[in-house]
């Protein structure tokens, strides 16, 4: 067998490790729930368990080493979750130090988002480009840059938080301390919020629907909807505001959406596209058939981005 | 003597040549108006002849090469000006081929706020960092982006057009087709448009002004008029909103202030960090002392950005 990395994808729901090896072939996986209302050890004794138990099964092999992808701020020096919404206990807490003095070896510890970044790059929607960004629609609107082939972090570790750019400047608060950014118009949770603005202000489709998620609000979108719409409309446009800035900023040959929500693309792209050509004179005057039209495009990997990113930081 | 380059800054007003060594030392400097008024060819011919004078005055040492900066969007394949708003009847000229058979050499063409960040990165402000943003802050708003101590071009060489970015979503209309970019809000133009605007609201200082120029506006709010106050906290404002985008986007250690209207720093700074603050938790919880704390700063070099930057080009 050849050399192998194990990955590890830290979602709010599953917990996910692979072996893959460097070639990107996934080896085996472990798949368990994220035990998180069991506390912030159980989830841990889960990681490290499933690691070693990978580590055991392929001694045979070189393992080059371990990279984890985090839903939360983490702090690259410290090894420590700086800020985690999804992760109720867990800010504060130096995760990296903790894991490796279990599993007795170095671990890289990344932002999900920035993993799933790397993912696609690796071996998803991005394979062709040495330059990219992401934007992850989930709970939070997550993001990642890619130059030159590898994850750009900045000076704070912080680059790429897409998420957190202005559309409103006296929009919706934002848990990040700031107004009106990407995340409360992109989210599936800013979906969800939006519904139940509409419907406080009597939207008749919405209020019928007998409990609110993203996903049923975008079955009814699909039905028509006029209030439904609406929302995706709101969604539309608050990316292509950000994808305009970026486009003007960066001038990137592609900009890959993924994340959970990114399944209402129907929905919502059109006045993406619409609002990225009304703001970004260098997207609207590149001609379609240019190599150098930056290209939009919806991440192909799915969840396991994330996954397979993780694989991928001791490669780098 | 040492070897050398030639840089050209053709601004709207001033046509400046320069012999530079590779130490960024001036050997020598030619400066003559720009004679617009009296057509493109005029304007290349004193550019031309300007070049060949300080070549053959200084034939015994090696010219390493020819950098023009110019106030337009360069399409770098063809070496045309795509677009250029003070540049009447240079939109779509072929300007580098035009150049270089005049001066049977090679010359490299480059946006002159691109052209002013590698001055500033080289012998500025940015001399101790390799990744940097400018802001120029003139007629519009120009950027440029260093990354790892060269300029980022991106794939259509529009890279660092942060005087794009939507700052308000359905603010005044901009000539890039867009609407309530930052250059709507931060130029000098800007400056002398919201004045307009708050005098037909009743603005009484304003009012007063004979002649409307954002160097008057500026004295006027140095003397705390409140209509004039309320300008430059504008201003500030919308160039916090920007900063706090490129600062969760890119996570630089530097962002440079420079151009013209860079001297009502009084007025507008203020309210720029305090809308950064509000609107990047990263700039916000970063300690002042820390090594990682981005620093905003005004450009050192003033008019000298484009001139230096324009000679270093042919050095990368």
């Amino acid at each position: 067998m050849s050399n192998y990395t194990i990955g590890v994808d830290m979602g709010g729901t599953n917990l996910r490790v692979a072996a893959v090896d460097e070639l990107g072939e996934t080896i085996e996986r472990i798949t368990l729930g994220t035990q998180l209302s069991l506390g912030r050890d159980r989830v841990i004794d889960d990681m490290c368990s499933s690691i070693q138990q990978l580590v055991q099964k392929h001694a045979g092999a070189k393992l080059l080493g371990i990279g984890i992808g985090v839903p939360g701020i983490i702090d690259k020096q410290t090894g420590s979750v700086r800020a985690a919404a999804n992760l109720p206990g867990w800010a504060g807490f130096p995760v990296r130090a903790e894991i490796e003095r279990r599993l007795q070896t170095q671990v890289i510890l990344e932002n999900d988002s920035r993993v799933a970044t790397l993912g696609e790059k690796w071996l998803g929607v991005g394979r062709s480009v040495n330059d990219m960004a992401m934007l992850t629609l989930g709970t939070g609107v997550g993001g990642g840059l890619v130059l030159g082939g590898k994850i750009w972090y900045g000076v704070n570790g912080m680059g790429g938080e897409f998420g957190h750019f202005t559309v409103e400047p006296e929009g919706h608060p934002c848990g990040c301390g700031s107004r009106g950014c990407l995340e409360q118009y992109a989210s599936a949770t800013a979906v969800v919020r939006m519904a139940r603005e509409a419907i406080a202000e009597g939207a008749a489709g919405l209020s019928r629907m007998t409990e609110l998620s993203s996903k049923g609000i975008y079955e009814l979108a699909m039905q028509r909807d006029p209030g439904a719409l609406q929302i995706f409309r709101r969604m539309g446009r608050a990316l292509g505001i950000v994808l305009a800035d970026m486009v003007n900023g960066l001038d990137l040959p592609m900009y890959v959406i993924g994340g959970g929500a990114v399944s209402a693309w129907d929905a919502f792209a059109p006045t993406m596209f619409e609002e990225l050509k009304a703001r970004s004179v260098v997207y609207a005057t590149t001609s379609s058939d240019s190599a150098k039209k930056a290209i939009i495009t919806q991440a192909t990997l799915g969840s396991d981005a994330g996954l397979l990113g993780a694989a991928r930081l001791p490669m780098m």
